[in-house]
């Protein structure tokens, strides 16, 4: 077997979530504020596209690199976003995009290959790198700085080992958005930088950018699960500099054969649809962080600087606990509310609590009551 | 960039394929007899379950396991057909039966594992073992007997570092059914044995026995792109020995996340399906086969065994050729016929073409009518 099996990790809110519905077996009602999968049911022309998908026989295998009208809706999602030109052949469609980070790290890893991310940063981002045979170098983001990355803190990182810089932006779990001015100077280091652009669209003031606009030496991973809460079709893709194009395809082919024929349909109509779909999802995700900070402020945590992106608040639990896999399962078993543990996301995450706002306003109001009567208990 | 990227190796059948859409885009008419995809549509009881589950809103993450319903299908289907107890717990669907192998790689294999495959074979076999850090060992097959494995050879190729046999039957690109005999003598010599049963369903005399009828030490591969022509929802599964699952589920959350949760539905309304669906299906192939194989020998193919099961002939073109992809580019520019060139599977594979049935018996006709008088010009 493997001897790296033992390293790749779980994530430990999966620990949580089986916690959790152990007790929903029992019949505990649990308040799930700890799972990063929008609420939101996909857009009405989705289950359209697919019913036609389906009418027209498009049941077979696609193109490996996808399908062509997609691709350039992609395109021009990128054009009309971000002012960026990128051609139909640089964008593979993938069965979500978790796989296409795995394609990237096994093109861009050898034995021993380094690959930089941040600490905290999502939880499978150092196991994509070990199943490659790389080895993870953890950058670290701090509070004060609104865990912005230093780009001294990457250069320091930089060996002739280094395969790729990750970043994330929005980024899970503290939803900050990385600022022009890093990404520009990191554009300018000259190492493969692989750009996580997943949380694209969920933004509440200033939008995020994609790396795209600063350089064409990198990678883009993107897909609908956020921003069309399109999680359960798995349909995702990367953009890539041209001369990577023919080395993905060969992995996807092997590896894949192809993203879903009908789900790409679906992303089709999700790029074109017209409807205030996003813009009405991001106003109630915001309605929802905002009250999600304001209460859990007045309740003692700590948020640095308001999430920007994406749909979670990172929250210093410092004051409550210096264990926070024990506390969430303490916040499980006493309160029934399912919240996500700092430590899930790396060292620099422990005493930290990640809150989802992937839930109804309702819902939120009673996590959260429940929560603050745990910790009035606590005292 | 990874050093073994160069290994991994496109299909040979792709370039076949990019000219004849080339030469379809020029406005010529090609037959194709080189794609391995079913040509029939999906059960109709698919569309009506995929409709029914975006009614139901099922567009979210399932568990990475799978939906619950569906593995216990598949334990069903294992029990119906080969009277083999697994339980759903053992099941592990995936998006198509390709990530299951890279994911059965990567767990089986450390820098310089062995993982023993035939030649010819499958060709895509060869890659998720580079791309885990393996080492492809390569078993011959011989016309002469049927291309069936000769235990004596894969014995001579065991050694310390090998991690896994990979067999499949019935075979692609031979039609060959493994026989039981061979099935009993590998179970017995105690190395992790990966079965790929994805044409399971596809036999046209005896049926192909499933490797859990022989031990628990082994893995299966399925999925429901052959039996029910689903190749574009991208469904398929493993079946593991149960100590394997948790590390397996680890890879799958990570890599994957799950398999589409509408695909899933559609699965089980198609295991489900009482319509004569299958056996209409390989009635037609059936009838194909024999035409096909008839008329191959009688313009001067040696087809040694005829294939019984999947969709392919695996025929001896040596009379014509020694170099199977110049003939088969030959064919494609002179006859408009595409067709697979044996050295795709292996080196043993050469002066040999693989046919695929998965056409019409019109346009197989009309295939063969054209091949024929090339043949004849030839001369």
């Amino acid at each position: 077997m493997n001897n790296q099996i033992e390293n790749i990790t779980s994530f430990l809110v999966m620990d949580i979530l089986d916690k959790a519905n152990e007790m929903q077996k029992e019949g505990i009602d649990i308040i799930h504020l700890e799972v990063g999968e929008p609420d939101f049911d996909v857009p009405e022309c989705v289950a359209e596209s697919v019913a036609k998908a389906y009418a027209e026989h498009r049941t077979h295998y696609t193109a490996s690199i996808g399908d062509i009208e997609l691709r350039e809706e992609i395109v021009k999602l990128y054009q009309r976003e971000y002012n960026v030109r990128i051609e139909p052949d640089q964008v593979i469609v993938t069965s979500g995009s978790s796989p296409a980070i795995l394609f990237l790290m096994i093109l861009l890893c050898n034995n021993g290959s380094e690959v930089i991310i941040s600490n905290p940063g999502y939880a499978c981002y150092k196991n994509f790198i070990l199943a490659a045979n790389g080895t993870p170098v953890y950058v670290p983001l701090y509070a004060d700085t609104g865990f912005q990355y230093k780009i001294d803190d990457i250069k320091k990182c930089i060996t002739d080992k280094t395969a790729a810089v990750i970043i994330n932006s929005p980024m899970n779990p503290t939803g900050c958005i990385l600022s022009e001015a890093f990404m520009k100077d990191l554009s300018e280091l000259n190492i493969p930088i692989i750009s996580d652009e997943i949380y694209h669209g969920l933004e509440y003031g200033e939008k995020a950018h994609s790396i795209l606009e600063f350089t064409d030496n990198a990678f883009v991973l993107n897909g609908f699960s956020k921003r069309y809460a399109m999680t359960g079709l798995r349909l995702g893709y990367m953009i890539a500099p041209k001369q990577y194009i023919p080395a993905l395809i060969k992995l996807q082919q092997n590896f894949m054969i192809c993203a879903s024929s009908t789900a790409q349909r679906a992303g089709i109509a999700a790029l074109q649809d017209k409807s205030d779909y996003v813009e009405s999802m991001v106003k109630t995700y915001n309605e929802r962080r905002i009250y999600l900070i304001d209460r859990l402020r007045r309740m003692g945590f700590v948020i640095p600087k308001n999430p920007e992106g994406a749909f979670y608040v990172f929250a210093d639990a410092s004051k409550f606990t210096n264990n926070s896999l024990e506390f969430a399962f303490d916040i499980l078993e006493k309160a029934h509310v399912g919240v996500t543990p700092g430590i899930d996301f790396g060292t620099k995450g422990e005493g930290y609590i990640r809150f989802s706002y992937a839930n109804s306003i309702e819902n939120i109001k009673e996590g959260l009551d429940r929560l603050e009567k745990y910790l009035t208990d606590l005292q």
